[in-house]
């Protein structure tokens, strides 16, 4: 192989009950790289579209990721990069991990495929970590392996991949302003009530008992934060009006996507997703802010190869 | 039916990174319960061996948990009981709650099963209340549902019952001691760190999902309890050094069972389980004090009628 042309999706992580831990990949959303054998060894990032982003390769997500990987063979050639950026960035959405996600994958299959795709998910840290100042795992986890992940836990890396119920979708609204990483960390807490804690890991253990038993009520009632949302949700307008009418609309549950500013809703079915996007479109329309819509099943592969 | 024989297993809650939320039903240890119809109406409590209990019906706790079923029916019979302890009290293994879980068994057959098990894991914590001085469910709901229980929430009662992979064995260690309510109480913090909670609440999902893949090793990795084992280990002798025992010789994890003193391991397998079994003893025979043994495969039924 001495090219090769992906599709990277966008994700959602710390969802809801599961901050820090789970994530799931969406399907349509994402974005296009094209990775190239060159005949000068080292990485090299040859052309961006969508986003203005640097060139350099080690001051670049998809580039520090591709060197991680690169670096540990060492083979006789080069490679050389183009990012088509679809996802955009400060979305909340995992735009930065796509693109790490994406630079391991198609290194890995240059490479002639040394690695796993649960390892490449450690090589993607290390490029997640220049976007987000620490490595972690809740987005390109879902990124690389598809469907949602839950991470147990670091050193080693633990990352359990587990299948969406297949009627499950995600509806996802995207304001178009910033919420500073440095804000959405600021109003955490360090301490939380242990009552807190205990109802966070009876919820994020129902949640996870509602995705093998493809239990959608038991979702829904799992679908609570307690300890995140109430401080990360004052960052985003109109937050709990855009959630009550989902939940009114018949969402399972929502909460805030990533960081923010996104915010989600999981339905069951197309029909409620697409009655739950109408009416988060409605009540975000009086806020004069403009956004994205996005409705998506769970995107079971992660990353893949486009074929041409 | 006119009489009902029973035997009301002993359980394991608040099992490790499941605090407040997870527990287990044990085979072999149990008490039996029989209870009868009367022409009186009420509730009495006829025999009590191997403990000593009171006889008032509102001052037992099966007493207790007997009425809160049979006053929502009202009957034109009453009910007379005989309670055959084995299971010792203060052992961490929930002692109470298999009186409490048996009672509302009995009652709900005796009335004609007006009742499922869920709704009867609701009256059963009345009982447990008045042994534990609160409602909670994490001893009750194993004892009456079998297999692992997760209590995902309160208000209403949210329990989840999850089958056991098969070849998993639990060891009990019972030291002959008393650990006061108040002392295991005492040493709780009413705050945690949000860093803790996340381990705790990864290591939590890592379990669900061990338990619904049957993933073994999952399950090993998953039972570290970083928020409630290290503020109880002091109250039981020995405790750092029977758990590390139990690690060496194959369990997959080991920790505190209920609120102490008993410490537990899970095993694949008779074999390891009898390996660790033998470990355990050993390291706690140099402490002098007495204690008993048990080694159960999880105990898939819960509470059940034994035929005379």
């Amino acid at each position: 192989m001495n090219e090769i042309k992906i599709f990277c999706p966008a994700t959602i992580a710390n969802l809801n009950c599961g901050f820090d831990v789970l994530g799931l990949c969406l399907e349509g959303i994402g974005d296009e790289m094209i990775f190239r054998k060159t005949s000068q060894k080292g990485i090299t990032i040859s052309k961006i579209t969508g986003a203005d982003l640097p060139l350099e390769t080690n001051k670049n997500v998809a580039g520090v990721a591709a060197l991680a990987i690169y670096n540990t063979i060492n083979p006789d050639f080069g490679i050389e990069i183009e990012i088509h950026k679809k996802i955009k960035a400060g979305s909340g959405i995992g735009s930065s991990s796509a693109s790490a996600a994406g630079a391991v994958f198609c290194v890995n299959e240059l490479l002639g495929k040394p690695y796993s795709k649960n390892q490449l998910v450690d090589f993607a840290m290390k490029g997640e970590a220049i976007a987000s100042g620490s490595e972690h795992a809740d987005n390109v986890a879902p990124c690389l392996l598809g469907g949602f992940t839950l991470v147990r836990g670091y050193n080693p890396l633990d990352v359990i991949r587990i299948d969406s119920p297949s009627e499950l979708f995600a509806v996802v609204l995207h304001p178009h302003i910033e919420v500073k990483t440095s804000d959405s960390r600021a109003v955490l807490k360090p301490e939380i009530s242990l009552k807190s804690a205990i109802t966070q890991w009876g919820n994020l253990g129902g949640f996870i008992a509602g995705l093998y038993t493809k239990d959608y009520n038991l979702l829904g009632r799992s679908l609570q934060d307690v300890v995140i949302e109430p401080l990360r949700k004052h960052l985003i307008p109109n937050f709990d009006l855009v959630k009550n009418n989902a939940l009114q609309n018949g969402a399972l549950g929502a909460g805030i996507s990533g960081a923010g500013p996104s915010i989600f809703a999981l339905c069951k079915g197309q029909e409620t997703a697409e009655k739950v996007a109408y009416a988060m479109s409605n009540s975000y329309q009086e806020t004069g802010i403009e956004f994205d819509m996005h409705i998506s099943k769970i995107n079971p592969n992660g990353v893949i190869e486009i074929k041409k």
